[in-house]
This record gives C-alpha cells, sequence and structure tokens, in this order.
C-alpha cells in the first residue's frame, strides 16, 4: 500500500499510474505538482490526483512514494528542489526515456544516487502526452523497464516493483547502460530516422510531387514523425552516446546496402531484405 | 468498352483490376497468362479471369487490352514473347512500380517504344500480392500515375484513362523520370530505410534485448521490412539511379542530424523535428 504518491509532472505517464493505483485501491492520496497551476487543477477535476501544489518542498511533506515523470531535461532540478525534504523512508522513481542522465541527474543533485531511488521506465504509448488522455489501463501488459544500481535498496526496488504490477504491468529488471542502448536502437533510432526521412523528402528536388503522391510506405514510416519534438530534443541530448551508437550502427548498415545497389549484386541484397523479412515476422507476430 | 483483355501476372494487381471492370460491366472477356497453370486455375476459379493459357502469343490474340503486372524483372521477357503477336490496335500498357525500366524493356523488345503503349503505376496497396486478395474496390479513390512518353498515341492513353476511372481510380499524368525520383522517395526509400533498421538492430552490440524490448516506434516503423524481399531487390536494381539519389539525400540528411546531436545543438534539432512533424502533419492529416 502505499499512503501518499507525490506525482512530478501529471501528464499521461503519471497520470494513467494515478488512475490505476486508485482504481486498484493501493494508494490513499496522490499529491501533483508542476509549474502549472491551470493543469495542475485540470488533473483535479478528472479525478487523477487530489491535490496540488507548486511548490516541491511542500509536495513532498508526508509523501512515501515519489514519481518524477518530467521531461528529461527538467529531471536535475526537479532531485535539486527535493532533495532536503524527502521524509525518511520514502522512495523515489521516474519514468524517464534515457537512465543514464537520470542517474546522473540524481547524482548531481544529492551528492551520491540516494539508496531509495529507483530508475525506470514505462513503456506504454506516448503518442498523446496529455493528463487527459490519461487512463487507468494503460500498463496493463506493457513493461516497465526498472535500473537499479548496485547500491539501490532491496526494500525499495520491491517497493516500486510491486506498484508497478499492481496496475498489471510487466517488470523487468536492466542495467542502465543497457536499456539506454536498447531504447536507442529501438525506440530512439526510428524516431530520429522518421524526422530526417520527412526532412530529406522536404527538401529533394522533386518535393513538390513527393507529397501529393504519398505512396506505400509513407504514412507507416513517418508517424513517429508527428511526435513531440521537444521531446525527441531531449532525448537525443540526454541519452547521447548511445543514440549516436545506434546512428553509427544504422549508417554503416545503410552504406553497405547502397554500395549493393550500386554493384548491382541482386543475390546480396535479396539475402539482406529477406534477413530483415525473417527477423521482423518473427518478432513482431501479432499483428 | 474492352473486349478482351489479357493479363500477364494475376496477382493482387491485375486480379483486382479485372474484378473490378467485370463489376462495372466494361470488360467482356479476361485472360490471364503467367507460367504456372496451377496459379491460373485458381483466378479461374475465383472468378477473376475467364480463361487462361501459359502461351503468351496466344494469350494476346484476340485481345484490344494488355496489361502486364509482371515483377519489373520480367517486363522484358514478356515484351519479347508477344511482339510478334500483338494485333493492329491492341493497346498494351504495365502496372510496374519504376518506369524508366519498362520504358527500356519495352524498347529493347519492340526496337522503338510502340505508340500504343501506356506506362502505368497504380499506387494501391501490395502488402499481400496473391491472386487471392483480389477485390473489385481495391483502385476507388486510389491514384493510378500514368507516364506516357512523346511518342504516345493520344487515343490509347485515353483508353488506358479511361480503363482506369471506370474502376474509380484519379488518374494522373506525370513525366517518365519525375514517377521514379517521386517513387523512389516516398516509397522505395523508407522500404530500405526498413530493411536497414531492422538488419542493424540484429546485428548490435544489444541484439538479444533489442526484440524483447520492442518499444514505441519499432513495429510501425518496421512493418514495411515485411514486404516481399524479391519486388523490392527488383524495384533497387530498376530504379536504381533515383534510388540512390533519394538514398543520397537522406544519408546527407541524417548525417547532419546526427553532427548536431554530437555537437548538442539542441536549438538546431528542434528546429529539424519541428518542421518534420509540421510536413508531416500537413500532408497526413486524414488519421
Amino acid at each position: 500500500m502505499i499512503r501518499q504518491l507525490t506525482i512530478f509532472g501529471v501528464g499521461l505517464i503519471g497520470g494513467s499510474l494515478a488512475l490505476a493505483l486508485k482504481k486498484a485501491g493501493y494508494c490513499k492520496e496522490v499529491v501533483g505538482c508542476s509549474r502549472s497551476a491551470k493543469h495542475l487543477q485540470r488533473a483535479v477535476d478528472l479525478g487523477v490526483i487530489d491535490r496540488y501544489t507548486l511548490d516541491p518542498a511542500e509536495a513532498v511533506k508526508g509523501a512515501d512514494m515519489i514519481l518524477l515523470a518530467v521531461p528529461l531535461g527538467a529531471m536535475q532540478t526537479v532531485f535539486e528542489n527535493i532533495a532536503d525534504h524527502i521524509e525518511d523512508g520514502a522512495i523515489i522513481t521516474d519514468a524517464g526515456s534515457a537512465k543514464g542522465s537520470v542517474v546522473a541527474a540524481a547524482k548531481a543533485a544529492f551528492g551520491d544516487v540516494p539508496a531509495q531511488f529507483v530508475p525506470g521506465h514505462p513503456i506504454a504509448g506516448r503518442e498523446k502526452s496529455s493528463v487527459e488522455a490519461a487512463i487507468a489501463d494503460l500498463y496493463i501488459d506493457h513493461k516497465i523497464i526498472l535500473t537499479p544500481l548496485e547500491n539501490t535498496s532491496a526494500d525499495a526496488l520491491k517497493k516500486v516493483r510491486d506498484m508497478w504490477e499492481v496496475v498489471g504491468a510487466e517488470v523487468e529488471i536492466l542495467e542502465v547502460g543497457k536499456h539506454d542502448a536498447v531504447l536507442a536502437a529501438t525506440s530512439h533510432l526510428p524516431h530520429i530516422l522518421a524526422f530526417s526521412f520527412v526532412n530529406s523528402l522536404a527538401e529533394s528536388a522533386v518535393s513538390d510531387e513527393v507529397f501529393h503522391y504519398i505512396a506505400g510506405g509513407f504514412k507507416d514510416f513517418s508517424r513517429i514523425a508527428s511526435s513531440d519534438p521537444v521531446m525527441w530534443r531531449d532525448i537525443c541530448l540526454e541519452n547521447k552516446p548511445a543514440v549516436l551508437t545506434a546512428l553509427d550502427d544504422f549508417q554503416q548498415n545503410l552504406a553497405d546496402l547502397a554500395d549493393l545497389i550500386i554493384e548491382e549484386d541482386g543475390d546480396a541484397l535479396l539475402d539482406a531484405f529477406l534477413h530483415a523479412k525473417i527477423v521482423r515476422d518473427k518478432y513482431v507476430n501479432k499483428e
């Protein structure tokens, strides 16, 4: 049971967790904190949070569970604002899409990464990000990756794990660097490619016609280019090393493929395309 | 009205045209021709074609409209097999995804590109390609691009245009080179990127974990990597110059974006992502 959950950044991610925990009867009170009273009042009106404050120190008072669901670039400021006000025994977790930078932010704010901080990342839909989109079912059968450090308290880890399992999520444990590499490859890279793809079309010699004859492949392929540009800028900057590694891998693979086209090596092209199809069909078979 | 439509390659594209023309009462008889009697018999059983023959010369006998809906790599052989057997006044068209190579194939087979040949490309779904997937409604509100040459007969162009309009398609005229450039950018490029994306993930240092934590972006982005590898090998080879131009444009754009990440130029990254989002949202607003 959670007595008081304090959420920084009450949007889709934090809001959905609040709704789900209340529905499960697992949390007595949810307190919201951000920089916008209007936004927080809306969350109260929607029944997502019970009350709010704009003061981070006030927000963590009485909290036994604290969730940071703010943009990656804002994590360190929140840590700094609450560092001296967290009550004994309170557990801190977050929902950032990159974990190395959040751990670094915690270390910068607290001196050392606190044992009661459990870095986390819910892999849930993010096309809409507002509190209006929050639903109690969001996490059912979705993966939550927790990335505890060596000094993370086993009790804190258990409590965060329990919280996510109560709302139907499947909790997995990954090392911080591995998390960032995996997410860079499967999520951050395709977003960058989609943005770049749309821009390269817009700048092409036939750009006037290109968007008139939107052909097979464009819509699916470019959908994620409609994602929030601010969030993706932050991710690129906050997960820079892993993103650059994934980008390098891709650029090399693409250059090799271009060479096969230049050399008109049909057999090798077919092998490459067939390999991709087999891999894709193997891992995504639920459509 | 079409008296006899002869279709080479009776799959989704040719089969759907046959069904739609019959439904419209616009075609008396549809004759199929390919290398597989079993496959053609299935098309007869499904009511897609009236009869079939494995002999191309026999197939075009009596035909006033001939459609080549075979893979790009097979176009020239079909042209060669029918060149001496086409009846006076018969019109030829095709459904190839690249037009320069089909025009070149016609020129090689006929000596000159015949005036009664109207190169064409229906922009219609191709995720399934079998005759079983053929439906009479496939072309309704879909674009058909025709790419007539200087010597193309105005009468032939009108008859091919009429045929596609009868089945509900929106006919547009483009120059061959422009068609190939536009399709390379909007369709061929994203397919190549999707294949390369999946392969680069499969070869990454974290490939074991990558496919376990399939995250936001992967499914949409990789869907077209499940496309027919043979068809896409052919397209890469048959539309080589335009594909390489689109690839070059993309690689340059991506390299510039990578530089912005390396330099941590958040403002320029945000500009690039925002631009892509605005362009994408502007042109794809029907979802």
